[in-house]
């Protein structure tokens, strides 16, 4: 008997892609000649069609009902990300497609790679680091180096978001010294720092707001004007969660006009893109979504992923199974077939681990 | 009566400088037109010459028997700086002139830029905002972009130094689930964190080697080519301490020979000057000494330095003392009093909050 197809529309790293492809017959976007409307026809047009498809985190590639349509045979979806912003949950539900998420595998490198964003823009590590790699001495140095930073112990620390990142975010920040406070929908039992019903009363009560929620509906854009102006001119925005938490017009033009002090980006509204308005900013630090990529990390997505297929292809309940809530369905951007093509011949030309901006 | 005079041979911050000045009479060495060297004949002649010098810490200025003999009637020496590796104790000790440092003020803000350091070197922070600044975007990236980072939980880290900044850093690091270990002269008998009777040692069971030590003869270059080859290709190395306790020129090349996989580096050994060499690798994080700059260690320095200023004058004992230990002399670099002429012109053109590299 042969292996179960799975239809792969995502890049696995090196050692994930051969685990997998031990166990599966992979119907692999990326190892055909095909644009994605031809492959996907082609796949649909199998004597065997997959049950099952392995998609990216996020980016631009939204799964939902276009997806359901063109591969009518699938009954699952394995997102590689911790987020199902992606994913048409509403519409998984209606035509009995299971969603399986990352689980909880990047937490604390997600939390860990928020405290060194934390640290560098209240410290001017990377700032730094430009400084001398310019190769300024002081002779050159003038005014145009940098203001002091800031002690860490101390600080206000306000996290949007005390899930698994979150609470390890201040659990690192307790060790600092920091005062931890968060928003939450509903207020955690289970912890002692201080809760905010809103985002906004939250900033007002802290130098520094940590963005580590799942983006809803709820939280798209959960810091906006409003949250930022109360944050104020001393106020530092890091953001580990998903580009569209934060306004992002708003954020680059509170940081031009020093409404805020400072950012530390890993994500933005439309990746790969950065607002180019930031780039020559000393106050603020922007990454390209890497704070997953850790062999550990990737190690335990091998598993997770592996679990899932197992799982689903036994009848039994998927190991990170996400479910639909109800309440406001998450606006889906446009499935752009183009991006897919786009992404493919990116990702055939570049080096397997170079795998960030589409996870 | 008129308050006492005080020379000034160093910069002080705007704060501080006015704390200084408002209780105490400052021979101030940038504010004088004269080169050092007349200056100090200048300053000897006075008919109430100075008994106290503020004076920088470490970095190209050495402080010892040539300035006594330049202004004989010094009997103490305050620096602005944690370490007194630039002041020749023995000296000191022979000719009756008491020393203070900034006692432990610098030692949270030294601990949590280590740990900011280390999260930047293994988590590519730094690197990945010059690749965002750079604009670019997949298509672009090709084979040129980072490899995997390292999870920061698990990893072993061996600190040089288990002093006031050494412990802070493993009390951090404990909360990201590290495991610490330790080198110092002696085995500490208040903590559980294994200890190793060697640098070699150390290096030898550790993933990333932070150097927290005091700058003495037995600490220097403590970090050499043996100590790199035991840490190992896949080590790390972070140095907050001094550039003079890592052997530079070996780590430079380990580096580019992939010996060791990357560096931290907040001090260099002939600042402000940086090995070139290192200014194109991506993985390494370079800053301009700048770790204790923040505005609440700048005010504890303001209120230790009167302190030691208001305990001299009154005969009382210092607050910050440091005695002279006995043991190998430290060995201190030739005085040259070009350097202190080219810092004085450099830092009369720059505004003052640009006072790193010669503190």
């Amino acid at each position: 008997m042969s292996s179960p197809p799975v239809l792969l529309l995502c890049r696995l790293f090196p050692g994930t892609f051969t685990d997998v492809a031990h166990r599966f017959r992979l119907l692999d976007f990326y190892a055909s000649a095909l644009p994605i409307h031809a492959f996907l026809a082609a796949v649909a047009a199998h004597a065997d069609p997959p049950r099952v498809v392995l998609v990216f985190g996020g980016g631009p590639i939204p799964v939902g009902a276009e997806l359901f349509d063109a591969v009518p045979s699938l009954r699952c979806i394995i997102t590689v990300s911790a987020g199902t912003n992606h994913i048409d949950l509403r519409e998984c539900a209606r035509r009995g497609v299971q969603v399986a998420n990352a689980g909880g595998i990047y937490s604390t490198d997600v939390a860990d790679y928020a405290v060194g964003l934390l640290l560098d823009v209240l410290r001017h590590v990377s700032a730094g680091d430009r400084f001398v790699r310019r190769g300024l001495c002081p002779e050159q140095r003038g005014g145009d180096f940098l203001p002091l930073g800031s002690k860490i112990g101390g600080r206000r620390v306000g996290i949007i978001g005390l899930g698994s990142i979150g609470s390890a975010i201040a659990r690192r920040l307790e060790a600092f010294g920091c005062v931890v406070s968060y928003h939450n929908r509903r207020r955690r039992e289970d912890v002692a720092y201080a809760y905010f019903p809103t985002a906004t009363d939250l900033a007002a009560s802290s130098d520094v707001l940590v963005v580590a929620c799942a983006l809803t509906a709820e939280t798209r854009r959960i810091v906006d004007r409003g949250v930022l102006d109360a944050l104020g001119e001393r106020g530092v925005v890091v953001n580990v969660a998903r580009g569209a938490n934060v306004d992002e017009a708003e954020l680059v033009r509170a940081l031009a006009e020093g409404r805020v002090a400072g950012a530390g980006l890993e994500v933005f509204d439309d990746e790969p893109n950065v607002p180019p308005e930031l780039w020559a900013m000393d106050n603020v630090v922007l990454t390209p979504h890497q704070a997953i990529f850790t062999p550990e990390s990737m190690a335990d997505l091998s598993r997770v992923v592996l679990a899932n297929l197992d799982a689903f292809f036994a009848g039994e309940p998927l190991l990170t199974r996400v479910k639909h809530r109800g309440g406001i369905p998450n606006p889906l951007p446009d499935c752009v077939p183009a991006v897919y093509d786009a992404i493919k011949s990116v990702f055939q030309k570049t080096i397997d681990h170079s795998l960030t901006w589409c996870w």
